[in-house]
């Protein structure tokens, strides 16, 4: 079995246009109502949108049975004023995601956003994560380590105490964090895909070069994308480490878990070997950026299953892991 | 023979003291003098500053002939004003290189620094830049992506026309650019040695996905680093490209250069079969941020000769061009 720990919802054109209304009334005529059926669910989930074929179709040509679903990140507009429309955008995403994962439970599991309204206190998110896991039964939550959203002021890096009050709710719900930058206000520079790989570097050696290790030892941390650069570049913050007192750098990176979202079989393999087989968890965010075919294969860069199979370095044992049972224990599904 | 293409300048401790009044005085006492003789000169590549030994006892200990040595990028104080303080600091910079070069010709390639003021239009950079090579013989120059050193403003993408008189200029002259970035203003979030990284991925990003590579196709880029975190998160840079007309990302950004200052054998490998050959040139930054040592093995992070020395899946052929024939063929030496 394969489980897909990176994907993110599909819904229908009714959650979008309700969007565009949030954007432009701000708030102003309340929460307003989002009527969806169950039909119009299952119909998403069929649509064609990013991929060649519709969501679940795609999930079969690249063989995942199984996956986390999350909002889709660009556009939970953390940056957006007034807070209260991203409290009600995030709610309203979270529901289509509960309803998603009812309707398909050996499918879809859910995975929450949180309302992280740029500038305020961490704790507000707190309630929405509380509904999403203790009524709703999501198994984890995205954590965006920067709701500016790249604009004109920059959170506090995630070893700040900040975040601490949501580090101690996730170890008391037991749920994991999935560490996913959302848009990017400044795309001629840094658009929203590139500056994912940025925060997501910028994430891991804050988390990495900070107390929150030590203070949550039993914090279960997923990282995008691989980690975003830190793999790669390893050597140089590791060295920096060893003039220090204290943990390595390369030991310390490895309490924190990497999906696969990374669509080469050479990227793969390098983030299989620094971190270790039991703190890679298959991801391929299908569909999504990687779903155009790649003129080389005929498949679309996403399929990567194959890449994962191929390596003769690994045991079968070593690829169930990554391909399904370190999910099962992260997620504890 | 062993070239490395990415060092930086040894400079006696007058020099710094002659920062320390640049940035007290900011300008009031004019540009000053600083004396400094050769034996000053040739000590400071002698004493031990950030490696176990000094920097020429460091180079023959990393098996290393000949360096192509820039400024120390984290010192450039590109941000800091008013301007003529970054160009009174880049002259001198630049002088103590070139004179280090005279007096060690067969060790020293000189790379130059800029004086990208922040905020400043790139054109007032070129009058130092034909100085040093028109006058003094440099090979390249350094080229920072954000002079604004991480702070309260970006600097254009590096496919905005706001570059491209530099672009001209370093074609007109026949000379490499060397990315590279400085300080960073935001240490706690973003140190400088991570905004290095973070801004070699925008910087490649950014050029690839401009019209620099049609409009200077002769122009010559290496990028620090390995590329930042690009080479490794190839894939969903080049599967966004698939989706529209034209080269494909992969192929555009080998159409930079890449030096090999990461300091891991993952990876070095991953760089090396991701980018080609051609477009590697062996660096190590010794002395700088790799010169700790390694517990595991009881030599520096950045004695890296060993590593690519021993992948047995390239020739002694193409090893000779990633460790001296690139460099000579990109810096014309």
């Amino acid at each position: 079995m394969i489980i897909d720990c990176h994907a993110h919802v599909s819904a229908p054109k009714a959650y979008w246009a309700y969007k565009a209304g949030l954007v432009s009334h701000r708030g102003s005529h309340g929460r307003g109502m989002l009527r969806i059926s169950d039909a119009d669910i299952v119909a998403a989930w069929n649509a064609r949108e990013m991929a060649p074929t519709g969501h679940l179709d795609h999930m079969a040509a690249c063989g995942i049975d199984m996956q986390c679903i999350s909002p889709r990140p660009f556009q939970m507009m953390h940056s957006e004023k007034p807070a209260r429309i991203v409290h009600y955008w995030t709610e309203v995403t979270n529901e289509i995601i509960h309803r998603s994962c009812q309707l398909m439970p050996d499918r879809f599991v859910p995975v929450a956003g949180l309302p992280q309204a740029a500038g305020d206190p961490i704790e507000d998110t707190l309630p929405e994560l509380e509904r999403c896991v203790g009524e709703l039964g999501f198994k984890g939550c995205i954590l965006n380590p920067d709701p500016y959203e790249n604009g004109s002021a920059k959170a506090p890096p995630l070893g700040d105490r900040y975040w601490y009050p949501l580090y101690e709710k996730l170890c008391e719900l037991d749920v994991v964090a999935h560490i996913h930058a959302t848009g990017s206000r400044e795309p001629e520079r840094e658009p929203y895909t590139l500056h994912f790989i940025n925060e997501e570097t910028t994430a891991v050696y804050g988390l990495v070069n900070s107390t929150v290790l030590d203070d949550f030892p039993d914090i279960r941390i997923l990282v995008s994308h691989g980690g975003g650069a830190i793999p790669f570049q390893l050597g140089r913050f590791d060295s920096a480490s060893a003039r220090r007192e204290g943990e390595r750098f390369r030991d310390r990176m490895r309490r924190l878990y990497y999906d696969t979202v990374l669509y080469t079989p050479e990227a793969l393999e390098l983030l299989i070997k620094v971190v270790g087989v039991d703190h890679v968890l298959y991801g391929a965010e299908c569909p999504g950026v990687g779903s155009a075919v790649n003129p080389d294969t005929g498949l679309t860069f996403d399929n990567i299953v194959p890449y994962i199979k191929s390596f003769d370095w690994l045991s079968d044992e070593e690829k169930g892991r990554i391909l399904e049972h370190n999910a099962r224990r992260l997620f504890k599904l």
